[in-house]
């Protein structure tokens, strides 16, 4: 199937030189894709110059303009209409392009993707998810910083959306999905999420939903999603990157304080990259806008080539995987749901 | 300084084994302690027929119950009268003892110490703190999970007792304190928080308030003290354990891995042990609720002889470095300075 992606070639921190390296690495990876690179036209064909089968699949599309790394997502709506993010956007919007990957701002780039694509049909707030490393492979964590704070029905759209992402991206035929919270048991928490619970188990969506999960969790594999606000999720993904850096520093200086530790780093060097790449977050570079009607998807902006080549891999899961079509099919049913209850009740 | 200590013997997984074990190594560590051991008599009679310093140095206090892992904070408060938990927590009320130590139920135990002790003038609501290791050294984080819905007073009151806090355990003479955010930048978060930065910053308590951090602070030693809500603090935690178990998994993996990576690992093992150590939970053990009218620490239920131990050493410091006797003076600071304010705008 032939797939066009709509890069935002100057977002990020070092881009475009980043952006065309790793969409050079995903052309080798999928072979049937086609990239609209938006940016400065005279630097993007410079790039292209050295790399002839990209230059094949890309067009080059000049935008006179770029969002500023610390440019408010209010001012990025403003003046940012010739914008390389904003633009690469709309070619998302018109059907020239099946996704759009940005390295930059996120504000931004969230603020711009709303205004633009609007929200699916039943869904009020989109989510940002992202996938994090566990003790048995990999789980779906959302929302990772969209919504600081949410409702009840807010997270129960972010259950539906993460599990249909967790199907799409994991290939999971079917995904188990917990709630985050204080504690398992029925009266820990706050209202919201206890009503939030209440609703995901009384449904009848097709959600293996196992109710509250804790902290420890988001990286033990007891269920391939979890749930939470955009406060506790950002909060929480960084204290896992913050933790891991301490680790490392902690290992580093081990292996450095005697002569025979120095040895034993050398003969176990190989086995300790594996490590490092299993818990390197370029691996899991590539968070979706979850909930929006076309599909955007978020490049951390320091990464590199590999880790926007993995950002496009997550744009090309969710295209090929119809990701938007299952979210707007369960929500419908959802609310369908509902209005039975209400009849029901009414009744 | 004399200085007794009350013991809930019954209390936490391995009780009152590690109890015992645990007050004989505080005991050589602190000459100067004496303990009140509450509990089943003969079994503490029994355990201390093998540990004749200890005894020496500690009263057995029969009691006929116990609080069981399991109980609801409200069973507690109605059938624990008579329970080692509660009466360890009287001992401290009556002054007999200048603090209680427990590794029962936490629900429980901050039932009945907030029944009992009641909080200090100035406090709506105790928290939880507990010492984090940092890049740097280590820091204070609060709430852990007393409160999982706060206000601005609160997160107020929360960074007061903090900064009490790492003074006292810590021996920073000017901690420096932050508010867990999901961005540094002022618009960041939700009312609550933003409200909670700019009265912190409003005020002239003699706080070094440093705005706000993210997640990765946690760990990153930016800050001496990290404040934020129970629901918020308590997913910090557990994913921080979970992340350092997933990290030890993956390395055990990777030295598992090649006949190299083995004896890579031989070489290196006493070096990553004293990694393990630095992570090691029974070094951070001993979570002080603050706010009450009294020093109750929660040792976690888990914990061997050494973990006990250390949180017996955080009841120590927080008698000696007369913590609430300092949290209530800046309380009155903090409450006679909104009194001027109004009186200002009044006038």
């Amino acid at each position: 199937m032939e797939l066009t992606i709509a890069l935002d070639a100057m977002g990020g921190d070092h881009a475009p030189q980043v952006v065309i390296a790793g969409a050079d690495m995903a052309r080798e990876r999928f072979p049937e894709l086609q990239f609209m690179l938006f940016g400065e036209g005279d630097a993007l064909r410079r790039l292209l110059a050295s790399r002839p089968e990209l230059a094949a699949r890309a067009s080059v599309e000049h935008t006179p303009d770029r969002v500023g790394a610390d440019a408010k997502p209010s001012q990025a709506l403003r003046q940012g209409r010739n914008s390389s993010m904003r633009l690469a956007i709309d070619a998302v919007k018109d059907g020239r392009a099946g996704a759009a990957v940005s390295a930059g701002n996120t504000g931004a780039l969230m603020a711009l993707a709303k205004f633009v694509l609007k929200t699916l049909p039943g869904i009020e707030r989109p989510a940002i998810a992202s996938l994090m490393p566990t003790r048995r492979s990999e789980a779906v964590f959302l929302d990772l910083g969209a919504n600081a704070e949410v409702d009840t029905a807010n997270l129960v759209q972010f259950a539906v959306m993460g599990e249909v992402y967790a199907r799409a991206v994991l290939g999971i035929a079917k995904p188990t999905v917990g709630l985050l919270n204080i504690g398992t048991e029925d009266v820990k928490g706050h209202d919201t999420i206890r009503e939030a619970a209440a609703a995901l188990r009384a449904s009848d969506l097709p959600i293996e939903f196992r109710g509250f999960v804790e902290g420890t969790d988001v990286t033990s594999g007891k269920v391939d999603v979890v749930v939470t606000d955009g406060f506790t999720g950002n909060v929480a993904l960084k204290v896992a990157e913050g933790t891991v850096a301490l680790y490392s520093q902690f290992l580093r200086e081990a292996f450095k304080s005697t002569l025979l530790a120095k040895l034993g780093y050398l003969l176990a060097r190989p086995a300790l990259q594996l490590v490092r790449q299993r818990l390197d977050p370029r691996r899991y570079n590539g968070a979706m806008f979850l909930g929006l009607n076309g599909i955007v998807v978020k490049s951390h902006g320091g990464t590199d080539a590999l880790g926007f080549a993995n950002a496009i891999g997550v744009a090309v899961d969710l295209v090929q995987k119809g990701t938007n079509e299952r979210i707007t099919g369960e929500l419908h049913r959802l609310e369908e749901e509902a209005l039975r209850g209400r009849h029901a009740r009414a009744s």
